[in-house]
Order: C-alpha cells, then sequence, then structure tokens
C-alpha cells in the first residue's frame, strides 16, 4: 500500500484549457499536479508527462510508446490519465502486452478547469483502484472499473459500458 | 462489481454549510448527492442519513445506531460519510463486531462547500474501496486506505497515519 | 435607483458550455440567472435572451434586431450580455443610434462554466454602471468603462482599451 | 477614470479561511488579490490591509483608523471591504465627517472561500460604484447602493435595505 504509484499523463479531456484569443480548448499543462493537491493526496507518486494530445489525434506510434513506458517502468502500480474517446484501443493494446502491474485508465468527461468536472472524482477512484485491484488493465471512470477486455465508450450516452453483461 | 452500495450520512466536516446569519459553520442537507451526480457516479447506490453531527459530539448511542445499521443491511458494501476527529473510534466498534462486509468510512478535511475541499476526491476513492477491497472495516482519507486496527488521526498534521509501521 | 433594470441576452463567451460528446463548446442556456443568483443580486431585473451566438457570426440583421430591443425597450438602463470579439461594433450601432438611456454592454474572456471565468465580477460592474453612469452607451469589462465611440477590443493582449488616451 | 482607487481590507466574512484542525473559521490572507486577478481588473488599485477582524469586534478605535486612514490617503477614490455586521456604523461615522471622496463599503454575505460566495459579483460592483458615483459614502452589497444615512442590515433575512424608502 505504502508502494510509490507511477502516474503517466497523455493529456486528453482532462487537462483542457479554454484559449482567451480564440476561444478554442487546448492543452497547456497538466492540471494533475493541482487535482492531486485539492484531494490533499498522501500516495506517494511520480507524475510524468508522455504527451498532450486529444485521444483522436493518438496514432500507433503514440501507443507504442505507451505500452513501452509501462513495460520499462519499475513501478507495478500506474495510473494514466488518457482522452476517453480512444481510451478502450490503448487499454486493449497494454492488457494484451503487460500482465505482471496493475494498470489504471483514467479521464475525465468534463474538462478539469470546468467547475462541472468529474475529474477529481475519477482521480480518487483511479488511486484507490490501482492500490486495491490485482495486476491487470482496467479503464476507471464514474465509480466504476471495466477489465480492459470487456468495456467500450457508448459515445451517445457518454459513458462506459461493458461490452457483454454477465448473465444472472 | 455491479452489486448495490449502500451509502450511510453521518454528517462530519464533508456537509458543513454557512449561516450567514450567525456566520457559524452548521448542518443543513448533506450534499453526498451533489457530490456523486458531480462524479457522474455510474454505480448504484442506495444513500439513507443516519444523523447530520459533528462527530466530536457523537456518542455511544450514536455509534451503536451506525454499528446496529451496518449489521442489518442487506448489502455486504458499505460506505461511511464521517467526521474525522472520532472515525477511527467508529471504524474501532465496527470493525471488532462486523467482518462479513467491507465498509469504508471516509470524510473530508474541509466541508464540500469550499471550493478547496478534498472531498470529491476522497469520495471518489471511498467508491472505489469499497469494490475493491475484501471485507474488513477501513477508513479511506486522501487517497489512502488502513485497516481500522492500525489507523490514527494526527491532529497536528491534519492527516490520518498508521498507527506501527510494518518493519521493512 | 430602484428602477427596474432590463438584461438582454445574445450569448458570447459569458454563456458558452462544454459539450461532453464532441468536445467542443456550444451555447445551451444562459447563465445569467444562475449568476445573479450567486451575486444574490437585489435589483430587479427583466431577463430577455435575444439570440444565443458566438459573436463572430453575429450578421448586421442581429444588431438591427438588438437596436430594435433597446429603441422600443420601456426601460431606460440596460445591459446587454454579449461576444467580446464584435462588442464593439454593436456597441457603435446602439451609441449612433440611441441617447436617452444608459446601455452598457458586457461579457467575459472565460466562459462563466469555467472556473476561472471573470464573468461574475464583470456581471457585477455592468449593474453597478448601469445605475450610475448618465445616458449614453458603454462597454464594461474587468472593471472598467469606456464610451462606445472610444473603445476597441486588443485581440493581441486579450482586453479592451481605449483607441486614444486622454492628453494629460 | 483612469485614476488610481485605493482599497483598504478590514476583514469582515469576504476574507473568512476554514481551519481544518478545529473546524473554525478565521482570518487568514485576504482573498482581494485572487478576486481582481480572477475577475481580469484591470483598474489601477492600491492594496492596504488595515486590519482583519470580524466586524462584530470593531471597536470605536478600529472605526476611528479607518476613519484617519481615509482622510490622509491621497486618493479620491476609496473601496473598503467590511464584514457587514457593522457596516452601516463605519459608513456613517466616514459619511459625518468625509464629503470630498468617494468611499464604498463593501463586503460578502459568504465568504470568498465558498463556492457559493456572492464576494466577486460585490466586489466588481464596488469597483464600477467608486468609479461612477459622485463624492459621498455608500455601502454596495448584491447589485445595490445605499448612501450612508440610509441603509440597515436586515440581520433576519440577511440583506441590506433602505431606512425609509421614498414617497412615489
Amino acid at each position: 500500500m505504502s508502494e510509490l504509484i507511477r502516474l503517466f499523463i497523455t493529456g486528453g479531456t482532462f487537462d483542457k484549457e479554454y484559449n482567451e484569443s480564440n476561444g478554442q480548448l487546448f492543452f497547456k499543462d497538466t492540471h494533475l499536479r493541482d487535482m492531486l493537491r485539492l484531494g490533499r493526496n498522501l500516495v506517494e507518486v511520480e507524475v510524468r508527462t508522455l504527451m498532450m494530445v486529444d485521444s483522436l489525434e493518438m496514432d500507433d506510434e503514440d501507443r507504442q510508446l505507451i505500452l513501452n513506458q509501462c513495460r520499462k517502468c519499475e513501478r507495478s502500480r500506474i495510473i494514466i490519465t488518457h482522452g476517453t474517446d480512444t481510451m478502450e484501443e490503448t487499454a486493449a493494446l497494454l492488457g494484451k502486452n503487460i500482465t505482471n502491474k496493475t494498470i489504471i485508465l483514467t479521464g475525465a468527461m468534463v474538462p478539469y478547469a470546468f467547475g462541472s468536472s468529474d475529474g477529481l472524482f475519477n482521480m480518487g477512484s483511479a488511486m484507490a483502484f490501482v492500490q486495491s485491484l490485482p495486476h491487470g488493465v482496467y479503464i476507471a471512470m464514474n465509480g466504476r472499473f471495466f477489465n480492459w477486455d470487456n468495456v467500450r465508450k457508448n459515445k451517445q450516452a457518454c459513458i462506459f459500458e461493458e461490452i457483454k453483461t454477465s448473465s444472472p
């Protein structure tokens, strides 16, 4: 439990900021440190920014970079902040290739800079899941967690859900 | 994982509000539902308010009531929001008496109504821990979790910490 | 002073919201009522939404509509919320045509939905200027006010400024 | 209009903070600079903290100090942040003694540190009124302004109101 957590930042809705001069959303700096400070997080973390991109613009090379970083990371517990649009793709690549670590992908439906962001809640969950779930790759969003091989983003409803629900 | 979570509210810093007419903090309504909405929580929860008190004012009877509610609750996963000052006492009473459920006590160092509250982060963590930790009674605060029999509030530093740290 | 204020809404940065499904900013409902509630505004106001547009997309017809509404409005004190990009154009049209009313155009550099918005401060100023300035058409932004015929948006610096500064 | 504004801080609800170790509200630092930054205020101001007290605890000496500071201040436009409970008393002392300056007393019903504070709106109004009202001493709260000799706090309703309303 007192094991150090590695936190990789890749961008996504989480970190979008408002650009006053053109009215567009863009990436400036990550809000991760602000969020951990606000949550008064007491778990030791190492934060490293891998990229700052919209997940719709992530390509195979980007995902390969994330995989390589997770592989060579000496920590066995990793959180990755990620855009929600292709989060399941990155999770699948990691899940097929890494089985000896607990990796949590998380993000936000609304940028942290908005008053109405779900980001802090998600970050709190990710921090808890990364400490308590067995080795595997998971997506953690809005209180729930999903195995990498049974999750999709329902773009209509803007929620993550299981692909196949277990029969009762 | 899709099991319904029971959420008991007992008050605490979490839910303190500002009283304009006398400038004091007081309890009005719980902010739990607002917090779950902001976090876009998708885990099914049943919220029940047991009391709205400062945990310094909780007496044995109050704690017995919480114990009884946890006992007779048909759910095996329970979150309790609680003031931080005597959270460890309530956790101890529950821990000694209930072993077949996962119970998470959580709270906030700063009221949710303040912009600087750690409440949403803690709530996100509690929601995750209650789904992923084995049966037992835990305190979850500021990213960490503690077993009921090895935790104290360091009132000087305003943090929760282990009583005895495991030797290396 | 107790005279009723008319408040016309035309959209602008003020009222932009985050669209979760595509990550773009868009107009849903005005935040004006929320802002007045947060400010605990006690001045009587009548709010009317004329349009909800980005001021870059306002055309002559839109501006004519605003002019007509200001003309036929029976109140002599009017606030207009407006996008900042063409605020000076609308102010000029109104200023050339209306001289018997106090009209304040205001807006925000950052949408109200963002935690970092200047909107509430600007709204407070607009409410004060509309009650205290003599008849005329003004832009009120970031604590300052400008006559309609001596103001421009400095798009580089994202501030409003006087075109010609008075010689000392 | 481009004249420099003097801003005196005396404390009040405006600046109350939450003390985590005892759960009480207290004064630490003023939030005035944060508020002006959030409002992207472009009016030149000189901020000076005179005291940091609850206005219920202000005594004659404190008020005399405020009066002296206003008198000897070389600026003719002054904003004073002040607790609401005795704001009218300080306004009366200033009003009886100073007639050649525009002085605005303002405050907040809810501390700025709370998400639900009216502080930023009031500060926006105060900044506008101080530039646009004729010489005199005024209380500016919640969009309205009152002459020092015709205002009281209605403690039941938590609003400021005129003592005598003008007959129609």
